[in-house]
């Protein structure tokens, strides 16, 4: 049986993907400015063996609902929020085998300095780092940054292409595998006819320079990517080794990622050089009937105006002026185009309306959660790696950090007794663990192998 | 008597200031990619009630000495190099009272992005964050970012001053003290009216945005700086608390100590408001003769190519072609300028020649160390901060992390017995840590204070 791939979903904030849950009482999100918080949440998820935690991000704030960004100030919608990247030290301290997704927005970092921050994470911790390229979608990230308004959806990636270009060069390109020798007799730690000056010049930037690390254990870290539109599929199906998908139900996501698969044979890869991780939103008890109680209790505290700021960010539409049964459909926007799509054009029922939408927000967040006992979650997340073909999912928190430890003491098991989930990790980096029979560099057919040539 | 701060001085890289010491079996830099040689080292300082960890950093390679950078990499001075950020949360983590000092170098990162991952920093470490402001001296780091060459030494100034403007805008400015309510029972997390956009426009950046964190322990992170030339003791005086200051002598640091206090004072600021640090290099043993001994031991593996490629690099002229005889003089370049001037107009002896000053680089590096037993050293440390008025050293590494460990079992009580050390941290924050009587937050007189304005 396939082997469940299980990734956390968080975020260096309060309100992430289901808004309003840190009100209620047993909730921490509030404490996310402090150390202990993470490495505790680490350990849970090793605890449960869960492959990464994947940490999200934004630049900016969600300012479409309502004109203005107070909902989002008011609710804690992904604002205040902090740094992912310096998260990840203090629980890969405490942690052995987890490993860490990070979300980084190359429209606004110069590849240089990047590449250095990712290889000296890659180091730090052993081999554990992911990450999650992304181009923002949110207009306050690009005034925040000096311009007018972000670049274009089609042309981020553009210069997307550009930017992983650059990367791979420092990365697998500037220093020969054996150009490191920390030989303390000849008094040679590193042979200089071994590492070599890189250089990119394109419409978007130059760089002229050696790599500044010495190789870390996966040279180019695991690279995720979450972009379904038409073109992100097809910079997911060039360069990415895990795709997020998002979709209500199994028979909308099965063509998506047939269509990824197909797509990266196309670019010279495999079928399964890409695993393809579903986003879940699960709450569980001991009983289905415990479960619903659970369910019940959050639904309190769910925020509703938390919700519509998240969502019209995302989107780049404000449904404030939207009557309750004004139909949502598609508008051009140079947001996050394929989640619209995903509203507007649902097959499974009637013309999406305002008032529609607003109901399906059951827990402060358009991801509908999947509720039960452990054996009714284990038979969905089977049901979807067999009629979807994914490969895993990653799981947003609700009430946290209790969601993931509820999930790692009672749904882990049942996934295991069906034989659908390891019992231990395997060992090595990030990039071996996920793909049994690699090594811990990407093989010789992704496009960053170009860029070696020693 | 005057109670002698204690920075340790390191850097995410094998050869720091004293290049070859790598080599020696006891050391153990070339570790540095490892986080339980970080969180070890922290301990060991936290041991000796060391104010904090100061960390270095440059964005370039030494490429100045022989024309090339290939002295630099076969010894291993400065390069590899991994982000020095990334290193604080696990020695946050494993440690209560320690602070970090990081170079970080505002040339090349937008102030929205950079203030966000300084106010992260200080939330993880409960406010025990210094920023050492820099703005970089290597033409290979302009290269490497895109740029033909760096901008000029007093330019870059200009271009500091602005951005300083910028990211006390968003740390002081954005949020006022009470936005935040993190209140479960009206969930309002941020009062909206509260939080606001701030702007800036110049020559070199533009930005609108509100900051991204709320506000940290100590909103500005403790400012640190190390400019002395003319312009960059100006800089110092206007925005530093703490400065450090190179010299081979007291006689030398006395009149610089002495003019950034009288700046500081002109520019509306107490002349106690900056802490003034001298660098220092340390060998010590339990008696003067184990001392020598061990200078000597140590004294083998030092590297004077290295040594010269890191000299060569910083100052921006290649020494390699230089025959023994030729003087030293100042030549105008765009590097450091001062460390130039220290050598060339040495008050204290004849002319300085390229021979002169490979004999005066003892231990692979250009400052000179101070050695002997426990109170010898004593006796020098507080002969410094009477004779020359600074408050405390930042020691640099030999042999690591041994020299550290020998600092504090030997020296660290021999400088207590005499009343000139403390023997317990204080609480609060690094700020309030550093200036008795005083808050985690910039005093009214800096000039930060002005973008408050709520």
């Amino acid at each position: 049986m396939k082997q469940i791939r299980l990734n956390a979903f968080d975020m260096n904030c309060v309100g992430h993907i289901q808004q309003g849950m840190w009100r209620h009482p047993r909730d921490r999100s509030t404490d996310y400015t402090k150390l202990d918080y993470w490495t505790g949440l680490a350990r849970t998820l090793e605890r449960g063996l869960f492959d990464g935690l994947f940490l999200a991000d934004v630049l900016g704030v969600y300012d479409v609902f309502q004109g203005s960004s107070d909902a989002a100030i008011r609710e804690a919608v992904q604002v205040p929020l902090g740094d992912p990247l310096l998260l990840i030290p203090a629980m890969a301290q405490a942690t052995t085998h987890l490993s860490f997704g990070v979300t980084a927005n190359l429209s606004y970092e110069p590849p240089f300095t990047f590449a250095r921050r990712m290889s000296t994470l890659d180091h730090l911790t052993d081999g554990r780092i992911g990450w999650n390229i992304v181009t923002g979608y949110l207009d306050s990230a690009a005034r925040a940054m000096g311009l007018d308004a972000q670049v274009a959806h089609d042309d981020r990636y553009d210069v997307a292409d550009a930017y992983m270009d650059a990367v791979y060069k420092l990365w697998e390109g500037s220093w020969a595998p054996d150009a490191v020798q920390r030989n303390r007799t000849t008094g040679v730690f590193a042979d200089p006819s071994r590492v070599r000056s890189v250089s990119h010049e394109s419409a978007h930037f130059r760089m002229n320079g050696i790599h500044l690390c010495e190789p870390s254990p996966q040279r180019t870290p695991v690279l995720y990517q979450a972009g379904s539109s038409g073109r992100g599929r097809k910079f997911a199906a060039t360069h990415a080794e895990c795709v997020f998908v998002n979709g209500t139900s199994k028979s909308t996501v099965a063509p998506i990622v047939a269509d990824i698969r197909k797509k990266a044979v196309a670019a010279g890869r495999k079928a399964d050089d890409i695993l393809i991780f579903v986003g879940a939103t699960i709450v569980t008890g001991r009983t289905d009937e415990e479960a619903k109680e659970k369910l019940a209790d959050y639904q309190r505290y769910a925020s509703e105006d938390g919700a519509l700021a998240h969502m019209c960010g995302s989107l780049g539409i404000d449904f404030s002026t939207y009557a309750p049964e004004d139909p949502i459909t598609m508008v051009k926007t140079q947001a996050i185009v394929s989640n619209l799509e995903a509203i507007a054009k649902r097959p499974e029922g009637p013309q999406m309306t305002k008032k529609k939408l607003v109901e399906s927000l059951v827990l402060g967040g358009r991801q509908k959660p999947i509720v039960g006992g452990p054996q009714t979650i284990a038979d969905e997340l089977i049901a979807w790696t067999t009629e979807a073909d994914v490969d895993g999912f990653i799981l947003a928190r609700t009430v946290t950090p209790e969601c993931f430890a509820d999930f790692v003491d009672l749904v882990v098991p049942a996934l295991q007794e069906r034989g659908a989930y390891k019992t231990a990790y395997s060992d090595g980096a990030l990039r071996q663990k996920l793909f049994a029979g690699g090594t811990s560099l990407l093989p010789d057919r992704h496009p960053a192998a170009a860029r070696r040539g020693w």
